[in-house]
């Protein structure tokens, strides 16, 4: 298949560019991690995407860099990784908490010592997040009177500007997406589980082209459709149900999500009123957003709409989010967002609108900002979907 | 669907048996975390889990438990939780790290104080190997006085034997997986990729009544079949190709996974001698085991079976690990696991076998322990599987 993807030398600038940054920060070597879930940094530098186990990269000024990685891995990484130095670690281990008795593995003295940083004073962490006990314990450890601080600026500053490479992997994923959701509405009928139409979304994202799900697959129907964040259940879909699509795709690495409201019938007049509110909402947003624009600026017009046209108790987050690796990632859009949008930067326009104990629904599409506005990743099947089933 | 699934009480239960071991323990209290791929801890007590955000809860030695959310799930944890208790905090906030301008959160003094643990002098962590920086920086600054110890010997106390609610949800996990792959057998064919398999790997078990894959599916080929972890890929199977199926479900928070490999076509004399011995192994290993026997005993009979066969290179690990929600999980079956087996223990009998830059391959299957020896969930295809493609 000759599908988009990342080229060799494009990690190879990505670690420069980020070694620039630990020297410009003042820091002596920065770790990033990452796990299964989150698994977006470890991978912008190496292309290896644990699996059970967890996984970090050592980022020293200058010089070589290293990948680490749990005890069980080693053939696959160093079949994966770009990144050519791959050492085993115990703290990188899996939750299921073996002992692995033979195996060797090394410490934190041993692999920063190999970086050429043997006594750090300032270590940076990225993945402050996702950083666990055990490695905070490792460092503390080896070196105990380093001081440790938080140095997510850093892959924010190389993850939100995208390159062309990854807004191609981005446009593929977001094609994956909506073709399924085409799928999807020939497909579901009355009788079906929410689970059951997961599996029909899982099949078409996988026979388009997806590497995996860009995220858990939202099939929500009845009350669950006014949860922001939910999982599918095994609640069977009846006719003149709302139903909530959200239907994501990865490709090397790079995460959509595509989202839709449809009724199995006839809306009624109120959800028909608040979903072409939320239209509306989403088409506004769009049209205010473009390069040099600050992003509070975007979020306060948003909230304003709902407001002025008595919705203010519909409202719960938005207009926007980051887009990339991972399906939501930094920046987001709120109120509190002071910084300007680039070209380049790409966001999920989601438009999400709850009407507590009864509905809700969401619109969503990806796009990259441009000089003069945006441009769209997904448009297919932006209208009020009734099926006739 | 009338599934298997854990009944209210047993929720209850399970937390009163914590609370014993809590004040057993000598501990003032216990905070349990997850994460979205290592769901486990927190979903046995609440049947919560995650998504995009961790989640956590408090469990006083008596008293109510809190359930700790991030803060965008409040609805979705409100209709799904078991534990009524629940509370916002930005240390469990999605790692795309939003700012929630004017959501409520509490802190870590507050759901302690309010859980009857205002002055903790010693706290429990469970999770602790998913357990991030920011919620122990919270601890901390909460708490600067206490004692933080690890304290995951109470969840593998409470998970490792199971209930017959807990069996009865993993054989029906196992019935999916195995009905799956029966599906693929049938459907299997050269100039699919691996992810094309997986994707019909995904309809099959969502069909068939899963929540959730149990873990990500194992479609490997060619190389990656020497893999013991990996990530299936868009590799075109070929005429003739060992294919490694791992097929998993998840019913009710319980995941399986069934391993068999197959030929697309005949298999080569060395590949069936070496995957007859697998079978072999995987024979013994499940006749070795039962109620009494020290866990370490099967490990080094296991390991003397591939030396004194001259295959001492192609092992990795084995012959055991344990099973239950997460697909492995404590406790493994090493030559140091000096503990007992007990009836109603659950274990993934896990036979790999790699062959240095040729191939590989991996029987799976669950069984429970007995008096006499063990239970079965899975059999089916427990053959020389070569196609006819």
């Amino acid at each position: 298949m000759s599908q988009p993807s990342i080229p060799e030398q494009e990690y190879r600038d990505r670690m420069a560019r980020a070694q620039r940054l630990v020297r410009e920060k003042d820091l002596d070597v920065v770790l990033v991690n990452s796990n299964e879930a989150e698994f977006a940094n470890v991978r912008y530098f190496s292309n290896y995407w644990p699996i059970f186990e967890m996984s970090g990269v050592v980022i020293p000024p200058e010089g070589e860099p290293t990948l680490l990685i749990g005890p069980e891995s080693a053939t696959f990484a160093h079949d994966r990784s770009k990144i050519s130095r791959v050492r085993l670690m115990t703290e990188y281990r899996e939750p299921a908490d073996p002992a692995y008795p033979g195996v060797p593995v090394s410490t934190f003295a041993e692999v920063f010592a190999e970086a050429g940083v043997a006594a750090p004073r300032r270590i940076g962490i990225a993945g402050y997040l996702v950083t666990t006990a055990p490695v905070l314990d490792g460092l503390r450890a080896a070196f105990p009177k380093a001081e440790i601080r938080r140095a997510d600026d850093i892959m924010v500053s190389l993850r939100s500007v995208k390159s062309e490479a990854e807004i191609a992997c981005l446009k593929e994923a977001f094609r994956i997406a909506e073709d399924a959701i085409g799928d999807l509405l020939h497909a579901i009928r009355p009788g079906m589980t929410e689970l059951q139409v997961v599996g029909l979304a899982q099949k078409s994202i996988y026979e388009r082209g997806a590497e995996y799900e860009g995220m858990p697959q939202y099939v929500f129907s009845g009350i669950s459709t006014t949860h922001a964040i939910s999982r599918p259940t095994h609640r069977v879909l009846e006719k003149g149900d709302l139903v909530q699509l959200n239907i994501s795709a990865r490709v090397d690495g790079y995460s959509s999500g595509v989202g839709r409201p449809l009724c199995l019938g006839k809306m009624n007049d109120k959800a028909r009123r608040m979903i072409e509110f939320g239209m509306l909402a989403h088409q506004k947003t769009r049209a205010w957003m473009k390069a040099g624009v600050v992003a509070a600026e975007v979020a306060k017009k948003y909230k304003n709409l709902f407001v002025s046209n008595g919705y203010k108790r519909n409202f719960l987050y938005g207009p926007a989010h980051g887009l990339g690796m991972i399906e939501v990632e930094p920046p987001w859009m709120e109120e509190t967002s002071d910084y300007r949008l680039e070209e380049n930067m790409t966001f999920n326009i989601d438009t999400f609108f709850y009407e507590e104990g009864e509905f809700g629904f969401r619109w969503e599409n990806g796009v990259r900002i441009t000089k003069d506005g945006v441009e769209g990743f997904s448009s297919k099947y932006m209208e009020l979907l009734e099926l006739d089933v």
